[in-house]
């Protein structure tokens, strides 16, 4: 007997009873975690990781996918050779009402103010 | 000729176009720092750092203090020997509307959900 391959690219990720303010809002202090997170809430669908351009080595955005991950913003599945991300919305949603697009509001407004100056 | 003994007390503040979404979310995703917020807006106040109760040492409290104030989460000001603490809700509410109260309101829920399990 061998354990199923498949089992090992499971990723584990809390239950929505797991998640927590501290971490969401740790999840979202790093300027290219919010960039993904942007990203993902104006695709409203499932991106893959190499769809993201971000200038940082491989193993720092594994890294940052992974603090969205455990953090609950995001689920992440395999695809074949792809993991694809997907905002945890409806989680989120249900334990902080409002708080996910009051973020993404905040965040839009301070790119437009940044790229304005 | 001295410097006046005052400008050593005077404490570093980001001003309004410096505050930065990304260091609020850090600053408010500590427990403890949470919690002084949320005492703060309860308050609707100052409050000195030695009102709060923190199961810390004095020199982890004045460090979580620091990171709110140098984030733009709150101002403090030496009032004779104390050293008052008030929100920067102005400040917050222009730069990113509906923020601080749909956090305050997110923590409250999570609080009433940690308690009641």
């Amino acid at each position: 007997m061998t354990t199923p391959a498949v089992s090992s690219r499971d990723l584990p990720h809390p239950v929505r009873e797991e998640i927590r303010l501290e971490s969401v809002l740790h999840a979202l202090s790093d300027p290219l975690r919010l960039q993904i997170v942007r990203e993902l809430a104006a695709a409203s669908g499932e991106l893959s990781c190499s769809h993201f351009d971000l200038p940082v080595t491989k193993s720092t955005s594994t890294h940052h996918f992974r603090v969205l991950r455990e953090s609950g913003v995001l689920r992440q599945d395999y695809r074949g050779t792809a993991k694809m991300n997907g905002l945890r919305r409806d989680d989120l949603d249900d334990l902080f009402p409002g708080l996910l697009d009051t973020l993404l509001d905040a965040a839009a407004r301070q790119a437009a103010r940044l790229r304005s100056n």
